[in-house]
């Protein structure tokens, strides 16, 4: 691999929106990139950049030190990673996974590449595709802190922060799912909201720079939120969980009026009763943190 | 009501904690405020600031021709408000409601008040308490124009920013309705995604630092979702509700496997099952607009 001193090498396994990216970000940075993706044809513009096009994944693990695996889950990171052929391939060499999924399914990973002794970090990515080679850019890594400082270098190229969490492997998994979380249900709620107000005669158009104003007070509360619940306090000086619970019910009404689902809120909304009728009904909605995690 | 040229004066009606503020930043800005709150004693940190406390609702909106109610919904601003004696004293005079609640309930309100010779204006805050009278305040109005425009300077001396959406009354609740929508979902995904990654042994504290990353990339987002729903667009170039769906599968199945409730984040994953079931697993999430709206 004298090669891989002179010029730093990758390949790529995996061209969605996310693994086109990488890989653009990666050629960008002058690294020489080997890409596969299972349905062919979605290579064009990278090789048109660079990209050396592999006509399968065992001659594309073959032709770098590390590979980046970017597909939708670990069920599609298994069905190409664990064919004989590429399990033999990657024998002493780096699998990063990017793609995201749980962290039981990052622990199998791990131990399915020590026992075929291939040297294996776990990630994922936290920004949208096109952050990808910018400053904006979110990466979040877990396993070997000697593995990951090796490969640090080339994984810079993919711009913005990178953060080693720790060894244990599964805990990238652990702040993905959690922070996909605040994302997808941030997400459903916007569009919940984009409903009912279309409903009520305003566009989403019109909406929208107020919901980046519900954005912006998120950051600060959201610190809040993690200090009185990890301290148990679940403060409701500011904010009773009496007067939530009256706010979502509003929402459900103002939805059900216009026969719009409000199913997502009558769950929060009774999360939220469920907090009251324990006798809590002063505290803050962060009292909610217990009632879902225990049933 | 001379004096009310030489000062301005108001009255604030409900002492929770945003009445409380409203109060506090009116008595900063030197206007004559005037308070009441059903359960007597919430009054004393104002009143030691020069806030006049009334012994009675009548007494309270008679002392000044603009009141500005805070109370926890419609049901007890109705409870205030449409007592004989109250309702009487305010004839001629001014109500801004800031209470929330929804559209529906806002136009039975200025029903109500049109038929006693109530002027009235209905309002919405979408900041926290500590924002008041700082620029970081955000107030919506609507109703007659004339009418808010007589009570903007007394008005502005809450801070921030105010806007008035119309003369349609129930446009600020249904502003206040979707933004809530946006604002508890969040709060609950948040509270969720804490709760599962305490359970992977991660602190809230550790977690909250990403989580602001997640909200920092909600604005730009919120302003293409606006677009790509009002186009009927539903593009899924960089991110396939099928790839979202996934992400939302491993996010049930990571919480339920720590016995964490994860009812809002399946009834999520199913509204985007049903427009991938209805083959449009290439769009993004944003195609729930319709899934949800008509059922
Ligand atoms: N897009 C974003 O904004 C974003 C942001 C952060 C993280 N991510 C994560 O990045 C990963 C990739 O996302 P994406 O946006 O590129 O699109 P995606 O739709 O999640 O994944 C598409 C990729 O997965 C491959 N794939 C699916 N099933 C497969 C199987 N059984 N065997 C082999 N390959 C399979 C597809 O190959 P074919 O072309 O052959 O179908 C394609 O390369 C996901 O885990 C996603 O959660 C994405
Ligand atoms: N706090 C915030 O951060 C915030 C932010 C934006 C908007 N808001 C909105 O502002 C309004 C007030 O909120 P808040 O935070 O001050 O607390 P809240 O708990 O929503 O409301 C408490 C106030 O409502 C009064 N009240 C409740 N039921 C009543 C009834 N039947 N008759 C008369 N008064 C009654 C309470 O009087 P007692 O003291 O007698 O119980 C108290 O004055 C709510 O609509 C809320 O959604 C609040």
């Amino acid at each position: 691999m004298s090669e891989h001193t002179v010029q730093p090498s990758v390949t790529v396994l995996g061209l969605g929106p996310m693994g086109r990216a990488l890989a653009g970000a990666f050629l960008d940075a002058g690294v020489r990139t080997t890409v596969w993706n299972r349905t062919p044809g979605r290579d064009a513009e990278l090789t048109g950049r660079g990209a050396v096009a592999a006509s399968s994944p065992e001659e594309a693990v073959a032709a770098s030190p590390l590979t980046v695996v970017c597909v939708v889950n670990y069920d599609a990171s298994d069905a190409v990673l664990r064919q004989d052929a590429v399990t033999a391939a990657l024998k002493g060499r780096t699998v990063v996974n990017l793609s995201a999924d749980t962290p039981g399914r990052a622990r199998d990973t791990d131990e399915w590449a020590g026992r075929h002794g291939i040297r294996y970090l776990d990630g994922a990515i936290m920004t949208p595709a096109p952050t990808i080679g910018t400053d904006d850019a979110v990466f979040l890594h877990s396993g070997p802190e000697e593995l990951y400082r090796e490969h640090r270098p080339v994984l810079a190229a993919l711009g913005g922060g990178h953060t080693h969490l720790g060894e244990e492997i599964g805990r990238a998994a652990a702040y993905d799912v959690a922070l996909l979380d605040v994302f997808w249900t941030a997400m459903a709620g916007y569009t919940h909201a984009i409903a009912v107000a279309r409903a009520e005669g305003v566009t989403a158009t019109e909406l929208a720079p107020f919901a980046q104003g519900i954005a912006a007070i998120l950051p600060p509360l959201f610190t809040e939120f993690a200090a009185d619940i990890d301290a148990g306090t679940y403060s409701g000086d500011l904010n009773p969980i009496t007067s939530a619970a009256s706010t979502m019910d509003h929402i459900v009404h103002a939805s059900e009026a216009h026969g719009i689902d409000a199913s997502v809120m009558r769950v929060i909304e009774g999360q939220a009763r469920r907090v009251i009728a324990r006798g809590h009904g002063g505290d803050g909605f962060s009292r909610v943190v217990e009632v879902i995690a225990h049933r």
